[in-house]
């Protein structure tokens, strides 16, 4: 009964809710301003919407993505030299700085399958009529895997399925070794560095990725050019770097890769790749599927091609060479100041990528174009006689495609100041059609909740709130429906990696966010020659009205986090979701104890043997340790004292005011809270990612760890590490709960 | 820490169970058996074992199969006089009995698809070098599905996924009809009667029905001929009537199809298909799903053909032209009995059926050579002197595929005699390498989970019952993983239809069983010309073991039912059953009053709309009716009352005796609590299905709907009926109480 009732009262929740959302927009109060302030800060949002220009953004995608631009290439300093020329134009103090990085680019590539039929994969994507910048083959970057080794491989194929470690069990217990043979991995499931990775760790030789069209082709929609979505020549360019070790330039590890700086020998670079690694088109990889012998696989591997996809092992019989010029390249980042009026030395940051792997029409400019108008809108602002109280800086990265290259160096070279002064990082990348996605810190959840409550979806009348909160509710599991239902702000994401949040976030413990619109933009041109203008005004965002959109969510946060009395950091909703994350990691364990002996008991009484199909080979796996029951109590402990903090501080705060002289002060604790859930030492076995909070994950890349320190060490079955993790993390947590005690003595 | 202990629990009782089941077979008692009879019955049993040899499987399989006989072939009356010639050799007094039935055979087919361009279907399935009888083309019926209509259509093709009600619903959320236009849905998610009847429902004009590869293609494994797969030119015939309303010939509802039988004309009959309807390979359904204009289908109803799933509705044009001779043919069923030295009015009833659609190796050969083995196996018992307790008698029913009609005639013609004496029918039908599957009335749960503990694996060294349990401990959802290893016998399967045991069960109300092996048998020849002895004996059960272990569980059931002391049925098992039964339908209008009053809400407050895509065509469902609440009192008191009997007679009964006099008399109490199950108005608009407990689905044709008043009205949303059956279903639990109670008494 109480079920039924909690759901009747969810419902007239929800009900009610509805009424109360629909009428916020404008009439209330702004996190960090007073009341006084409210009205004024509300006026200069609406004039700077008034500002904003959905024909620049399309002017600006096509200049930008009008030639190949990656790393290295002509077109990539041209954009960078065009963009800093349009923040100088607008009054930015603006710099393009340079810094020299390990950049290989093929020299040959060839895959060819020699036995039992032969068959040389074409590894080229044909220009298209309907595509008028595919055919600019003299300037394209070669489909391939940056940061791929060298090599020369022929052995037998093994498909992987995504190639993560759960994969290569499913392998074990099969029988099938991928030792001395080459991988054929899909993409996706993953960042695509796990798998050439896992793959060296599993003893293989060579490591083919696809793009499978149940994941990315045809499956998902009409392929290019008469839909939006991968055809079977497209491929996905990429870095396959070991990111999750550490980012940027491989050879310059912690440091600005800086004319003199000190470089590690190319081939003794960690974050290279131990086997060589190309992707493939789904067009090149069928030939080879098709002749894979051995068993076949489950059902949660198989994809789309019209072929039974098998394991392999032995057929078909694969040779790989690849060889790369190991070049170093000059890449060139864009920073753009507006000094701020009463706190220059709070500084409110922003950045996107310029760089594309080809001409990058969605993945970077989408997300670059309206940054752009955004800074021009702050630009207009500042001619009226406005000034932001804190400083506000653009910056428009080069390399992130290889590996958050741009941000990497630049926040390395600059760690210092950035640790004094950096308050905030709002990071986007592609943007389009669709809902508004946050991620990020959450002392910044209910901050960015409210800026989205008061920007309006370009297609429906409600705001983009509404309609990401309407979207959870009408398509959400029924956990995150009840959530978005009875909570006053979504639930944002946690970020692991995949952008140039990664230095910010994750080494120097700087507040960031992730923002972009996205959902009805589907397609497959990602990292292909065909992320073009054409195929971006078809299928992304025709009207540029998302970008606009971004522009006003980016501007809007910009706006409040320069102009606020005092910065909109809130922790109550940080330590509401840290409270889920110690009860994810306590109950893993007990998953994981029951799961255990089950198995076990399974394994030796010859039950798990007894269920498979005699006539197909299985190996039974070895019997797991059981899991022992650990201290969580110093967890729970920090979680109670972080919950109080939180708590106290935010009664201490409402409705008061500090002296203006103190408010500096006040904002030096709330930013550097972040700082607090940091440790020099770093994580386990790569101390470049300090976050104790965030991170991503050694073995997902782009998939978010959280409370890595512990979650990790319980996946990888170390009891030890996991105890000795939480107890830092909890002293992280209770640190992080003594700067928001020392806020709170402020009032 | 409650859920903590009973997995602790659980855990333990798992363990401990192991060496329990493993010291059961040939040391424990049988149910029905007194102390003093049942090392007798095992002796029996171990001598019957002892006969069965795997060749006669072997020899008989090739012989049945050796070319196409289906309904109104000269093969398949040939093969009815083989099987009666064998009887009647073995000593059964055996009859063939003959009915005269409607049986459509197409004189033409046509479908082609006549814009945006041409394509004229093959609709053959060819010959291949690999399998010897697949070039029987003189003998095999064409393509098609029988009790089509004729008609001659032309119009826009929609895809409407299974074809099934909900189908329907999200074709309507996308603004597509039907009307007037040529349905193609592919086979699976219901019976496949069911497409045709729903299509028309909603005013389509002709019905294609295709085997989609992610069903039943090289989505699966290895098409044939290189593995047991169906290929890209194998077609599943089968029958479309409108088999939940009533089996049998269309002509002759309820009674035999008897020569002067009072016969509907054809044109009337209401079980014929509305539509016309072929089914069709994929190799002749990706031309026209090629060309299906409109959105893209949602995800789960996307298949694993190399093309983007459309909905249709304005391209392709199709034509479709269909006749076929309405004859009626002569079927022949085999009737073999023993009759029973003691109780010779008490039948224990065994029936596979004989006819397939063409050479018909696997459906229905594999399970018809296991019970003629099964029955030579107890024939020669009996050339030892003993004799059956009671009349077992061996039914070969002809004309199952097209909608039980064999058993259906025989049934409806014996009905009164049957009432009188049929204590217990057992069914199979295919049989195939792997897992022991059990279904029907569970008041015979308890006697086959013992039957299924003495008969060994024959791959692996537990009995097939430990090796069924196994799989669901291994394999099963966590549901059925904690019964498996908390409860003494595996739950059996309610049955629905698709075979011979529904005229048995659901119109007399005659306890029955349906069992087979399956499971590792995995293959696509169901209703093609491939299902072949050369398939069957690389693919389904090469050595016959299998077929001998289905011999076992057969014979061993049989010789139990008819020599034991008392009639092994068992009715806690039943009560346990049925108040799951409750616990469902009773939740069913829980989840569907939150569900109707969240999506109303989404719908009035215009949530729903606002997350679609603005683009695409979405109409916003109309708001349904709140739903109320259902007085469900009378059935949990009807419950509680059979929980309480059921357990009395238990007490009554355990390891008691009665006086040999009295044993008939309980013995007739006990097999006819099933009758009591029924109701001679049978349910709402389909007067044959009398059963209360277990029937086919009205729109789902093989799945069965457990309390089907109840269930079907609350799932049409008739809150009047649903009250009405709750009232009804509710006496005849009552009813069935009071009858074990009788059987109390007597003790």
């Amino acid at each position: 009964m109480f079920r039924s009732l909690c759901r009747t009262l969810l419902l007239f929740v929800f009900s009610m809710s509805i009424v109360a959302q629909s009428a916020m927009p404008g009439s209330q109060s702004i996190l960090g301003f007073s009341t006084d302030s409210v009205q004024t800060q509300r006026g200069l949002e609406a004039k700077f919407d008034g500002y904003l220009k959905a024909d620049n953004l399309r002017d600006w995608l096509k200049r930008l993505s009008a030639r190949p631009h990656h790393l290295g290439s002509a077109y990539d300093k041209e954009n960078a030299e065009f963009i800093a020329a349009q923040f100088k134009s607008w009054g930015y103090d603006t710099q393009i700085e340079s810094f020299d990085v390990l950049f290989p680019t093929p020299k040959s590539r060839l895959v060819e399958m020699t036995a039992p039929e032969k068959y040389t994969m074409k590894l080229n994507e044909p220009a298209l009529k309907e595509d008028a910048t595919s055919g600019q083959q003299d300037e394209q970057l070669p489909t391939y895997n940056a940061y791929s080794v060298d090599g020369d491989v022929t052995g037998p194929l093994v498909y992987v399925n995504y190639g993560r470690p759960a994969d290569y069990e499913e392998l074990d217990r099969n029988g099938i070794s991928v030792k001395g043979k080459v991988v054929i991995s899909r993409y996706g499931g993953s960042w695509r560095g796990i798998k050439p990775k896992v793959a060296a760790e599993h003893g293989a030789i060579g490591c083919i990725i696809y793009s499978d069209p149940r994941d990315d082709g045809y499956y998902q929609g009409d392929v290019y050019p008469k839909g939006a979505y991968r055809n079977e020549n497209g491929v996905q360019r990429g870095s396959v770097m070991d990111m999750p070790l550490y980012p940027g330039d491989p050879l310059t590890k912690g440091v600005g890769a800086t004319k003199d700086a000190k470089r590690l020998d190319p081939k003794s670079a960690p974050t290279l790749t131990k086997i060589p690694v190309l992707p493939v088109s789904y067009g090149d990889a069928l030939p080879l599927l098709k002749n894979l012998d051995g068993g076949v696989v489950p059902d949660a591997w198989r994809g789309s091609l019209p072929t039974t996809y098998h394991f392999g092992g032995r057929t078909p019989t694969v040779h790989m060479k690849l060889e790369f010029n190991w070049d170093i390249k000059p890449i060139y980042d864009v920073i753009a100041k507006m000094p701020g009026s009463e706190r220059p030395d709070e500084w409110i940051m922003r950045g996107n990528h310029h760089d594309g792997w080809v001409n990058g029409a969605d993945d970077p400019l989408s997300g670059q174009v309206a940054m752009m108008e955004e800074a021009r809108g702050i630009a207009e602002l500042a001619k009226t006689g406005w000034k932001p109280k804190r400083t506000i800086v653009y910056c428009a990265w080069d390399a992130e495609e290889e590996g958050l290259i741009g941000s990497t160096e630049w926040v390395e070279t600059h760690a210092d100041e950035l640790r004094q002064k950096a308050a905030v990082y709002i990071n986007t990348d592609t943007n389009g059609r669709g809902f508004l996605g946050m991620s990020g810190s959450h002392t910044l959840e209910k901050f960015i909740n409210e800026v989205g409550k008061d920007v309006p979806d370009p297609q429906v009348k409600m705001s983009v709130w509404d309609r990401a909160r309407a979207r959870q509710i009408v398509d959400g599991t029924p956990q995150q429906r009840q959530e978005a239902m009875s909570r006053a702000d979504l639930r944002i994401g946690a970020l692991g990696s995949g952008s140039d949040y990664t230095p910010f976030l994750q080494h120097l413990g700087i507040a960031s966010l992730n923002l972009g619109f996205g959902g009805e933009n589907g397609g497959g041109s990602y990292h292909s020659i065909y992320d073009s203008y054409d195929h971006f005004t078809r299928f992304v965002d025709p009207g540029f009205a998302y970008g606009v959109a971004m522009a006003k969510v980016g501007g809007h946060s910009i706006l409040r986090l320069a102009n606020a009395d005092t910065l909109p950091f809130e922790f109550t909703n940080f330590a509401d979701t840290v409270s889920q994350y110690v009860g994810e990691v306590t109950r893993l364990t007990d998953t994981m104890r029951d799961e255990t002996k089950t198995s076990n008991v399974m394994i030796a009484n010859g039950m798990l043997k007894n269920v498979q199909d005699p006539t197909e080979i299985f190996i039974v796996p070895a019997q797991k340790e059981n899991v022992p029951f650990l201290n969580f109590a110093p967890l729970q402990n920090a979680l109670t004292k972080l919950q109080e903090s939180s708590r106290a501080y935010q009664k201490a705060s409402t409705g008061k005011r500090l002296p203006a002289a103190m408010q500096k002060t006040l904002d030096e604790i709330l930013f550097k809270t972040e700082r607090a859930l940091t440790r020099t030492e770093g994580l386990p076995r790569r101390d470049w990612f300090r976050h104790q909070i965030y991170a991503p994950g050694f073995y997902t890349g782009y998939g978010v760890k959280t409370l890595p320190g512990v979650r990790e060490a319980i996946e990888q079955r170390d009891w030890k590490e996991a105890s000795e993790q939480i107890t830092i993390v909890s002293k992280t947590i209770e640190g992080f709960a003594a700067e928001i005690d020392r806020a709170t003595k402020l009032y």
